[in-house]
């Protein structure tokens, strides 16, 4: 039987980190081993790759070029990591995923439905099974950010409106996919997004 | 009006880089400035991918981040120097194109039309006028590139089985596109070669 796929996804800034811990320690709690990983990157390909993407000297990168290099990063990770994962029935904690360059690319550059066709050909049949989605206004991640970390990379340069566009998108993307995105008020507190999430795992697994 | 988009296409070994020189002397005798291009790279951006996808440490890269590698370095390509280039007017001369993704992964690692429908979003409206494809049996190019070159990249590294299928991909693509594409023999001598293209090009420019 193929293993459970979960992923994380939300802005930046959105308290995704602090949760990701708390889904580890659900399965800690539980003694069922999971595979934890992350997107850009993932696998040696996968870093080299995030390299590129994150670089400040190619602010001249066209929007298709890096939801492609997205998307080959994901074929890779999928490929090496995530599929043969799911395959022997592991449980997989993917930090970022399809979502990601769905709301990114496909909506906050207005790649549109480009992005989603590129990426089925990396994310063939491991759609996730539970995707949850930490929702916050983007003005309050931004702030969160700028206090918080000193070097930013070029993504987190970008403009403010460019962050409601990504954010606009995922609130589609959870109308477009009821049952498998789990809409989350990151405006709560820690715990109180802990006992959501833990509700949420309890039924699945 | 939009310029000229010229791409050369063929396995390694059947004299792509010859001919490439005499197509820049064409336009040089007739005082008509080129852009010259390469294929994958071209662009910062696309030299960085470059590297990512001939470096031999990376043997277990799937079939589909290579392909989706070759694309992103083409969406840039055409982004940034191909399209403006043709925009404005100018000729442009390109050493492989998107003929060499659709034989080399799509028949080649037999990715088929993901191939194809991933590098619409590279390509854009930017097909090639012509395409000059040197048409050279498989164990003669492979003897040629034994003989004169002794780093091997990873590709160059694949087996004969391989570079058979790429070369039966071309033949399939030169069918499929009769209008464009032009075959040429070469395995004929130089000069011959040469004239043949100096023809066609009479014809087009």
């Amino acid at each position: 039987m193929r293993g459970l796929f979960i992923t994380i996804e939300g802005p930046d800034g959105s308290g995704k980190s602090t949760q990701i811990e708390n889904i580890k320690k659900f399965f800690e709690n539980k003694n069922i081993d999971i595979v934890f990983t992350r997107e850009p990157g993932g696998t040696p390909i996968g870093e080299s790759i995030r390299e590129i993407i994150l670089d400040n000297r190619f602010k001249e990168m066209d929007p298709m070029t890096e939801a492609m290099l997205y998307a080959a990063s994901r074929a890779q990770h999928v490929a090496e990591i995530i599929g043969p994962a799911l395959d022997a029935g592991k449980v997989v904690v993917c930090d970022r995923f399809v979502d990601s360059s769905l709301a990114y690319q496909g909506y906050g550059r207005n790649l549109g439905e480009a992005v989603e066709i590129i990426n089925s050909y990396a994310v063939r049949e491991y759609v996730p099974d539970v995707t949850f989605l930490m929702k916050l206004d983007p003005d309050v991640g931004k702030h969160r950010i700028e206090e918080n970390r000193e070097n930013q990379d070029r993504l987190e340069h970008e403009k403010l409106a460019f962050h409601k566009k990504v954010y606009e998108g995922y609130l589609e993307l959870e109308r477009k996919f009821p049952d498998r995105i789990v809409g989350i008020d990151a405006s709560l507190g820690i715990d109180e997004i802990r006992d959501e999430i833990y509700r949420k795992l309890e039924e699945i697994i």
